[in-house]
């Protein structure tokens, strides 16, 4: 390796190991800190980003990294070389003041949006909220956009992306999508009784890390716990937590909930190990990210060969609740089509309907278009709308997901983006792995892990997101015809309808 | 405040808030980092350790500094220069590889001191133990001394002491201690029976909760969980984090665990909040850390008024063990004086015998007068000389403490100094507050708790160690006699004998 590649590396080192500290403080925020601790973690993240900011925009940092780029060669220091550019870039156009008062906006945010989704008080989030927006409209200024101020935004996610290409995306997909919807609710419902009992905690607990386990997540470099919103927080491949939520009656929240958070958790215990706290580490993309979530979550979890070979663990926790039920049931009951109010619940057909509302909803936020003390009126409207339903509260409506509160703003299409994604993918495991649901039936999922750990994982951030595409289908770019000819192929089978 | 002294502040800042980090991860590390993390995790402290001392030594920060110091009257700000000054000097005297060097070792050699303690393993943690040792005698190098190499070393964690007036205290104490131990054991032995049962987890998790709870420590800025050996972890006065072990067959361990990490929390929640993650917060030196936790776990923990306020509630939570049992029984069995081998479960006479005997080995391995591989069958002689027994393994000797493997040489001592600074600082108290007996009877810890925040927790760091001891006794310098006095005056009435 140059010389001139080794010196850099080392600038960074310090700094891509402070940035999977602050994945930590937040894991530690959400999931155990007490109360009273907010303030202070605040001041420490607000300092970790300003330490790190700092570094990054040193002119010794810029100089450094343009002599490096200068000696690499086509391999994969140019890849890591590429990967800092990015991140260099992004902190160089943002003042350090701007970041700092960021990270303590949103951490105090996040605090407030806890409490007030507790309490279903919107007033009590509304300051935090439009603190939160003013500051990501200042970031998008100095981002700068060619188009649309919400461009510069969601770029930070997914590299590349656009209003513009999102709103095709959508325009691909809404039109079928809507016509799904009415065939469903126009089809007798499917049976869904085994899924309305109580099923205790312990056993909630259990079958979710029997799942994880089974789907190869090591818990020897990985925990699962509970918060008030779940998530999946990696500060390196050796040590990714996740957490869920358990309702008694609403036992698909734990398994639905631990398989999506599983499927991230895979994606980042893939990253080779010897690229933790580098710039190559981790995912590539929040859209491919939720491809490997959404896939473990639906197009593995919500299928038929899967709960054959796990609805024998789940009767043998809840023998009374599960007696006289087959996987049949189950896999007809977790199908089960029907507009609902909370989106990380909500079945695979309309989800995708409210990750476009919420789309709609941050962009004309961020436009100004939309006042934020008008959001809950402006949530309820739009979700009569789209899903012909209207929430009877906040904590139930525009207050249920952390996402505003932490500035995760551009955030919500990467979720569709990555159901399109998962379903390309899907398209090319079925032709390379023919045994695919014998395997599943088995409860063997390695093969299907193995080919992600092959196809997709081992990469990490050395792929852009068309990259990792790219290389893991054989050639594609972003489609969203397979994800909807599989959501078509499924439902309609599943409910005896009719593709028009 | 002074330009100079608004800028100074300005840089310290964010050094102060990593610091303040750096507790949350060793704190994450022992509680509840999956195993596999520990490689990641020592390169994340190490990279901490490397940007703090970085910014401490960097000659923007010396000039800073020196400014403010010229600028600064004789007021709180000047404490603070102190405070920043001490800190910097320690830095700048290491180089920075040194920093990293250790940080990096100290992490693995906690994570395999872990595993040796648990399969009893000395062999596995000896490389660890030897590296450990090595790096200090480098750190004890580089920062100097007049008199001997250990000197560099106590002086972190008590300014101002050194290895001649330990010594010196240590032979203050030693001889009246050896004839009490030897009293005690020439009269008829307390009954125990009442604590040789076993008590259920929930149980003692519940009690020493509701202990806490009682003496003051505030769980909206603090927590309490397990760990394999307890500790006490302030980030900031906001978020304090203790730990304590559970053991069914030995409730004392929990109470008196939990007790004295109580101490070390209550004074850590009593630093001022605007001096979080600044240099004037938290305990200003470990010997007083531990006068505080030692005069809560034995002064008021191993007192009569306080079974006679706490036993209704451990009785009401294990009705079938202490039924028939009072107050007095439990006073007497937790009193009970024998040699043991383990330092954190030993009773408060033979307790210094511990101290006096970790301190000789690891002052003699900084000499090399002992060789780290010769450490089991040295400890196992001294304490066969000392105590009289002998350890059956290392689990139960030298691996017992967590110190040596984090680095924490010249450190055991400032545990001795607790002891003779807490009954110094008692005797104040039983003048100040008359009815202290009857408070502490009642159940009522508020004024004990009162008087230590006003007369000692509110300076935190912004005194020395003797700074602190002389105001909180209206003029005290360090002194044996209280401790020794208190000592005889308890267990010659307890045990029947005479003082000589």
């Amino acid at each position: 390796m140059s010389e001139a590649i080794t010196r850099f590396k080392e600038l960074c080192s310090p700094i891509w190991n402070l940035y999977s500290v602050r994945s930590l403080l937040y894991w530690d925020q959400q999931v155990l800190m007490p109360g009273g601790g907010a303030s202070a973690r605040a001041d420490q993240i607000a300092a970790l980003e300003k330490v790190c900011h700092g570094m990054l925009t040193d002119p010794h940092f810029k100089s450094t990294l343009e002599e490096a780029e200068e000696a690499a060669g086509e391999d994969i220091d140019r890849r890591y070389l590429r990967s800092a550019r990015r991140a260099y870039d992004l902190a160089a156009k943002l003042p350090s003041r701007l970041v700092e008062e960021r990270a303590r906006a949103t951490a105090l945010a996040v605090e407030a949006w806890v409490e007030a989704k507790k309490t279903n008080s919107f007033a009590h989030f509304l300051p935090h909220l439009r603190r939160v927006f003013d500051l990501t409209r200042e970031v998008a200024e100095h981002k700068g956009y060619a188009q649309h101020p919400y461009d510069a935004l969601i770029d930070e996610y997914e590299p590349g992306m656009t209003t513009a290409k999102i709103d095709a995306l959508f325009g691909g997909i809404l039109p079928s999508l809507v016509q799904l919807v009415q065939a469903i609710a126009a089809s007798p419902p499917l049976p869904r009784r085994i899924l309305q009992q109580a099923f205790p905690f312990q056993g909630q607990h259990e079958f979710s890390r029997y799942l994880l386990e089974s789907i190869g997540f090591d818990f020897e470099r990985g925990r699962l716990d509970q918060s008030a919103h779940p998530f999946c927080s990696s500060s390196t491949s050796s040590d990714v937590r996740m957490t869920d939520r358990l309702d008694e009656w609403l036992v698909t929240m734990s398994i639905f909930g631990s398989l999506h958070e599983g499927g991230h958790g895979l994606y980042e215990q893939g990253s080779p190990r010897e690229w933790n706290s580098t710039p190559l580490a981790g995912g590539c993309s929040l859209g491919i990210h939720e491809s490997q979530s959404r896939m473990w979550e639906n197009f593995v979890g919500r299928s038929l060969p899967f709960w054959k070979a796990h609805f024998p663990k789940m009767r043998s926790l809840f023998p009374e609740q599960l007696w006289g039920y087959s996987p049949e049931d189950m896999y007809r009951a977790v199908n089960y089509v029907e507009p609902s109010f909370i989106r990380v619940e909500a079945d695979e057909v309309t989800y995708t309907l409210h990750v476009v509302m919420r789309y709609e909803l941050e962009r004309d936020m961020i436009t100004r278009a939309l006042d934020p003390a008008d959001l809950p009126q402006a949530w309820n409207e739009k979700m009569q709308k789209t899903l012909g339903i209207t929430p009877p509260n906040d904590s139930l409506g525009c207050l249920q997901d952390i996402h505003w509160s932490d500035g995760l703003i551009g955030y919500f299409p990467t979720y569709s983006i990555g159901n399109v994604v998962a379903a390309q993918l899907w398209r090319k495991i079925r032709t390379d792995l023919p045994d695919l649901d014998r395997q599943t039936e088995a409860g063997n999922h390695a093969p299907l892990l193995g080919w992600l750990r092959h196809n997709l994982h081992r990469y990490a951030s050395s792929v852009s997101p068309e990259e990792a595409l790219f290389e893991a289908t054989g050639g594609e770019e972003l489609d969203h015809r397979p994800f909807v000819d599989y959501l078509w192929d499924k439902f309609s089978k599943l409910n005896e309808i009719q593709r028009p």
